[in-house]
């Protein structure tokens, strides 16, 4: 059975199944939902009103048995940077959408009527419900409702408060194997979701299996995959300490951004560490080790508990324990933990809403440090709606224009994430150039500006960032479009087996005969595909730069400023 | 004496007298604003920060006794709209400044320390003192304070609170010669003296007088200038109903945005029209004529007086009285000017506060209609800096972009005015091209397509747009250089004797030998440098288009929608 298009009008309330055009069908991920949002979205529309198209696509890999292949792409033009957006996430709906044979849903219009709905996913196919008792409520009340209503296995797609009231900062929620929760988290498309007034998707999972076309060259090609995964240093560190191993090794390089941006180390660093966290899980009786999707062999995700040996949260990211803690300045990882289970339930971006509370924390509204201070705004204002719960759940430049602060860590209305770009320069030109606004994900530079993988790159130096991010950014477009995590690009750099197998994988999945030349050819054809939807909504190289304040204060302990020239940037886009 | 430029630097405190260079000789008002904005300004900075400059200028003319040039110019990129920006105000500053030989005040830097100051201007110079009393108060008192300080007669340009939170709604409030307000109302231009920790600037009066290097000829010219804007029949109808004139004529044009711009016409369009409003001040004894600075000859403010008798409001201009009138419902006068009155004090802009008001109430936060609910917000949440008071003071795109509204009148970020561009479309294109965000005094196609002055070109037509436009925001940029009020404009589209006249007082003033095409080339020159900052800036042909709701919203009761191509707009740039 040939996989399908399900589109979903939300103006007429009905649905369609379609064909897979030729056009697309080479495509998965983020580079068809990246393909559809430029082909079928007016690039200067409101990314609130019914121009605006919300697009699911399963990666070409998920729901296989590929490790590592569970990735959901999310895609709509972005209400927070007015740009072309893909995020992706873990969870179970990938895998269910795609042996559904969904090769995506593609949700367009909005209600005429102010009531809410839900999609209702399984074999026979899809249908729109009215929903009104979990309306305003988070999405850990959806999930479980969804398992009484449905069934535990059911797969949930969902919005929490902030997205029901189109919040920039919102995320969607993707149910993980254990009923968390795991978000497609930047850019605000849960507001979008919440335009479109769809507080959740649910997937009946079915027995199907995925079609693969040689099965046998898939289980071989797999099983070198795999191995080049468990064999990697950085996934083992991954698997033990979660992404949050970063915490001292970047406040090491000087790049940590504290104190809203304003040095680049975190006195209290040790009390949010990886290590700190890893022996706090262990003492407590949480998990260490956990998987966000089925297949996953890197396990960088956890369980932590709190003093009671309670559950406290999972998907504890160094991104969001860095936002919460150096820049925040808060140096306890059990607020951190509360108010990462609160962003989560809430259906918020946990980077862009942290860095928005460092810009409070500036401008007044909250001490420096005020841990418990945070997860009560979360609650009761942003939760609520309230007028200062909507300036800091619109993320940082709301706070910013809000209070008229000048110290504003965006590119694109995007909050920059966890690596100051003054002291780590390929991820400044990941931030500047990146279709998304400011993403460390697009072009992860720290694997060789820091980690030293795939070579060596002086972070601190003007030569070889702009090459490094280019390459980088190319291969994850790619590597986004598979399914596969992002993660599996430490092996794929340095362990040469590693991404001929994922491309023997994927030619055994269609019978096709891809090459690495086709795979890079492909990154790049996404990638100019989006900033062709970009420039079509007015952005042009102008607004690959970082804010001025960069420029102009140098960051502790290198005391370096961002000076790496326009003209340098705009070299990113010569291929 | 030849004129001086005055430059104070707020991050030394420090302050110098420096001449003028022979580049900006020929320049005044807006063309020197803007002239020293792109010299000076680097277009990518912060407007909130230490790059930005604060620009006054007196016009070419002003300080003389030219009938009606009494206009300041002030310019800076601006907060609200991120272009250049001029706005400029009657008063009695302009004259004050121009005789004392000031061609331009220039404020650059940001203090240290977190203070707040005042500038003091007399024919010794210019000071920077620190100021405490007054800080958190509204201009009225700043301006009470100053007669008491220095005397009846001193010149005040101020901000209120809202230009001290650094509000993009904010105004620069200049004091009339009754101690009434005039603003320098669009771009947020008090947020960026509020950023610079300028509470207020006096001045006091001197008895210099402005050289003329050809007395008699000035006289003669002055008195054919005078006499065309005394015989000129919209300059009668501004005299007596104000510019409030025009609300029966745009309602009857169905061009009268109404309801947050959702129809044409507004049902309580009598109580709010300047025929009512005639009626109701001579009734309340207050004044229906009343000049905003001393040599006007077309009167066009008035003193509006509550049911007491007792003061409410002055300058009760058609835009305000439009945007709280029909926008929001407000059928009422005296709500009306109580609002009007309280946004001077605090210093806010009347359009892009009560156009976000509009968008509030389509939000919920207040119901449409509710006049007494506007005044207690303006009190209790934007003067006091509450979540919600900045969320409005920030203007329409941020009440937009706080509570998920996609219907929100705005270019560039700047609220559009009280003329619908479905129903008018020359004003459209004025606010699609203009340099500043939508602004309707940057290019007053009503003349030509309503009121029949220079002309007439069809309001629903296409034809004859783009070069009315273009045409008036050229002879725009030069009469706002020259210090004169813009309604100038009437007489001199219609009667030839009037801007010979306006040339001979310039050439007679400089003992130059200006021709009309120099003049007109002079408005070509401002418009092409500020659109070059803006383009530095970022911004592109595509920033040139009105929100798309006008082109997908039919306007009763033509029931037309916007519908000029962008390839048409961008013409407007063929000069």
């Amino acid at each position: 059975m040939a996989d399908k298009i399900y589109r979903i009008n939300m103006s007429t309330l009905s649905t369609a199944v379609e064909e897979v055009p030729a056009q697309w069908q080479g495509h998965g991920g983020r580079g068809l939902t990246s393909t559809i949002i430029a082909a079928e979205v007016e690039p200067s529309c409101h990314p609130l009103g019914p121009g605006n198209k919300l697009v699911f696509a399963p990666g070409l890999l998920s729901g296989t048995t590929a490790a590592n292949s569970g990735r959901l792409s999310c895609g709509a033009k972005s209400p927070l940077t007015g740009t072309i957006k893909e995020a992706n996430a873990g969870g179970t709906s990938a895998q269910l959408l795609a042996r559904l044979g969904i090769k995506a849903l593609i949700i367009e219009g909005l209600p005429q009527e102010e009531r809410w709905y839900s999609l209702a996913i399984d074999e026979q196919g899809i249908t729109i419900n009215e929903e009104t008792e979990l309306i305003g409520k988070g999405n850990y009340a959806v999930i479980e409702a969804m398992g009484q209503r449905i069934g535990a296995k059911t797969g949930v797609i969902s919005i929490g408060q902030a997205g029901e009231l189109k919040m920039s900062g919102a995320n969607i929620s993707i149910k993980d194997p254990d009923a968390r929760i795991r978000s497609c988290g930047r850019g605000g498309l849960g507001a979008v979701m919440g335009s479109k007034r769809i507080k959740y998707i649910s997937i009946v999972p079915t027995d199907k299996k995925v079609a693969i076309a040689d099965p046998e060259a898939f289980k071989a090609a797999n099983r070198t995959f795999a191995k080049a995964l468990v064999d990697n240093p950085i996934s083992q560190a991954l698997g033990q300490y979660g992404t949050n191993v970063l915490v001292n090794i970047i406040n090491e390089a000087g790049a940590l951004p504290t104190r809203n941006f304003t040095t680049g180390q975190f006195e209290g660093h040790e009390e949010i560490s990886g290590e700190t966290m890893y022996d706090t899980i262990v003492e407590r009786g949480g998990k260490p080790k956990h998987n966000c999707h089925a297949g996953c062999v890197i396990n960088c995700s956890q369980v932590y508990n709190g003093p009671d040996k309670e559950y406290r949260t999972s998907g504890f990211e160094y991104e969001s324990i860095w936002a919460m803690g150096a820049d925040c300045c808060v140096d306890n990882l059990d607020y951190i933990a509360q108010a990462d289970n609160l962003m989560d339930d809430i259906g918020l971006d946990t980077i862009e809403t942290s860095v928005a509370f460092g810009v409070a924390m500036e401008a007044g509204v909250l001490e420096f440090g005020d841990g418990a201070g945070i997860c009560r705004m979360l609650s009761e204002e942003i939760a609520q709606g309230t007028p200062l719960g909507r300036i800091i759940g619109n993320g940082a430049g709301s706070v910013g224009r809000a209070f008229g602060v000048t110290r504003v860590p965006v590119v694109k209305n995007q909050a920059i994430p966890a690596y100051d770009p003054r002291a780590i320069k390929g991820i400044g030109i990941t931030y500047a150039t990146s279709t998304q606004g400011a993403d460390h994900t697009m072009g992860y530079t720290i694997a060789t500006n820091i980690l030293g993988v795939g070579g060596s790159v002086d972070p601190l130096s003007h030569e070889g960032q702009v090459e490094l991010s280019r390459n980088l950014q190319i291969a994850t477009a790619a590597i986004d479009s598979t399914g596969m995590c992002l993660f599996i690009a430490f092996a794929a750099l340095d362990d040469a087996n590693c991404l001929p197998a994922l491309i023997e994988m994927i030619n055994a999945r269609f019978g096709i005969n891809l090459t690495a030349d086709d795979v890079t050819n492909l990154g790049k054809t996404i990638l100019k595909t989006e900033r062709a939807f970009n420039q079509a909504a007015g952005f042009t190289n102008l607004d690959d730069r970082l804010p001025e304040f960069f420029s102009q204060e140098p960051i502790a302990p290198h005391n370096v400023v961002w000076d790496i020239p326009g003209e340098k940037i705009d070299t990113f886009w010569d291929f």
